[in-house]
């Protein structure tokens, strides 16, 4: 217990990973996630969160597991033969964060306690991911509604982490992964197409008076700047949605791409960044034009989700630019109907540890 | 000139064409669309608009044609062999309606002369169609600010056929149409999927305040309706889209889901009307959730339209329901960078033809 907080060398970067709201399919996507092969193979999960919940969720989801108590992240390794205990068997370290009981956890109903539990696990892996202790955080689901409940009043994990990091600029990017066919398959998974969001949880009657120049234009910079760091783009071409209809139609259904849209990509392009636009949003997703742009600027939520999650669900990945860590997450929710019945596809999950496991090799590669 | 205005009775549909906006890219799919020969098996097309434009077009864009001005509909049959003109070479009928000097009209440049040719089209092709003359009315792209200069204040063609033809509850249904790979291969198109929009050309900003109860009410009615008239579904179930992010998030993200939709849908469904939902629209769209459903009703403009267009641009045929005329269009505008260069494919205005007989062959075998 006096061991110090020393950073672990490894080829293998490690990849901390919160259990998500103990009420839904968190738990189980997470110990399914962390056990698969290809996930071991590239990296070093440390899964965030209680260690009942996680011995729990493995004695009921898993055919075997050994799941251990972790204090500190150097306890990761066994101290005979230096190797991670993770290289071999199935074996799941459990840095244990949540300490309420667990026991009064019901599945398929978010409570305060749920919502806690599932604060907690963030709030542990994100200051072990500041340290430098961890080299990415990977998020499971938890429910705004727990997160309410518990006290806690963000719209969801990107402002919880924006808040906790002290990111004033930040953006929700989603990226849609195609993964080779088969888990035998060692070919890497691609990333097929990139949206970042100007706006996020947001009614959408308040889509529109939210907007503004500055606010584009800050989205812009942190998509260009991303996708330098992360993804080895050198000279990232992004596409611009328009907001309204035809994109306002000559004003006639609307004016923010006069007033805002506009406007923001013209002093984008006077600082260097490749931004086109604004095109309608019902003809830029077409695969005839997005395949010209590394990443598209959509302005709100369902714009710039729907053609995503169109590609296939599960698939997408969400990674938030602009914090000081690296942070990826699944498409889906806490998915309560389903929660606890062992029926959860751990593919979005494998898919964000996966790409955040590339975005931290792209940046220790850049010597960042 | 002093013939009668009598129905031809012939066992092939007659289709008006509108020839659209003679400064965009109307003309040149029309003619390339009624001489194509899947169209010319299966319906007689009789182009309205301006004899002038149509024949300039068709030397322009077609290797060989033969244009021929109509007065009355009865003109299109030869008098000798009683045989339809249109069924032999590539002849082109014009009911020519808009006596405007053509040379004036410049490509790519939306003018009040411009606007007014295409107006012409839509009101003189809706007469003969109310009139019985014709048995649907499929419209080439005409722009929005075209019919404003030209005096018409009208977001589009659906309001205006709405306004010509007194329909109070109209709607806009989009039919993404699936053609087979090859013009010589004749199986038939088929409907992969459809979507009915809430509220059409607005600002994004008005959407919300502009939804109720009682129009979400009549879309589901108007929908289910075409769907047995004129689709041959016999229980049509239907999914509705949630206005805001993640349905509205328990009303963290927004409360109409429950003022407004929820309320509908429950009406809805006491009325013997299929409807489910809200789901949220970035979820509903994906292959796996929307083959359940024999039509998506979505709450506003690009939420419908950016699902459908992603399965590819020409593909999805726009069709009006609640007018008491059968009429389809293509899903692209006036493309005027394009225009008169020869290069706007016809196929969107060949699917768009083909879906007006299909619909129109539905009603008559219903005896309708």
């Amino acid at each position: 217990m006096g061991k110090k907080l020393t950073k672990i060398t490894s080829s293998k970067p490690i990849i901390g990973i919160t259990m998500g709201d103990p009420a839904g399919i968190g738990p189980e996507v997470v110990v399914k996630a962390v056990t698969d092969k290809k996930v071991k193979q590239i990296c070093l999960p440390l899964v965030f969160g209680s260690y009942q919940v996680i011995s729990s969720a493995a004695g009921k989801f898993l055919k075997r597991s050994n799941v251990k108590k972790i204090i500190y992240v150097e306890d990761t390794k066994t101290s005979k033969t230096g190797n991670w205990r993770l290289e071999t068997g199935n074996c799941i370290n459990v840095l244990d964060c949540s300490h309420f009981d667990h026991t009064k956890v019901k599945m398929g109903e978010i409570t305060k306690l749920s919502g806690r539990m599932a604060a907690d696990s963030v709030f542990c892996a994100t200051q072990f991911a500041l340290s430098d202790q961890i080299d990415a955080v990977v998020t499971a689901p938890l429910s705004k509604n727990g997160l309410h409940l518990a006290g806690y009043d963000f719209p969801g994990h990107t402002e919880l982490l924006a808040y906790l990091t002290a990111a004033r600029n930040y953006a929700m990017m989603f990226v849609s992964v195609q993964s080779p066919p088969s888990t035998v398959d060692r070919r890497p998974s691609t990333e097929k197409y990139k949206v970042v969001l100007v706006t996020t949880h947001l009614p959408l009657s308040e889509v529109a008076r939210t907007l503004s120049k500055n606010k584009i234009l800050e989205k812009l910079s942190l998509t260009q700047g991303a996708l330098q760091k992360y993804f080895g783009v050198k000279k990232p071409q992004i596409g611009v949605c328009a907001l309204n209809p035809h994109c306002g139609e000559e004003g006639l259904f609307g004016t923010e791409e006069k007033k805002f849209i506009i406007p923001a990509i013209r002093s984008a392009q006077q600082s260097g960044i490749q931004a086109k636009g604004p095109f309608s949003a019902d003809t830029i997703f077409s695969p005839r034009i997005s395949q010209d742009f590394d990443c598209i600027l959509a302005m709100y939520h369902d714009q710039g989700l729907i053609p995503l999650k169109m590609r296939g669900l599960g698939e997408a990945v969400n990674v938030t630019l602009g914090l000081p860590i690296i942070r990826t997450s699944p498409d889906f929710g806490t998915a309560l109907n389903i929660a606890g019945k062992g029926t959860a596809d751990p593919k979005g999950m494998i898919n964000a540890i996966l790409l955040a496991v590339r975005m931290t090799k792209k940046i220790k590669t850049q010597g960042n």
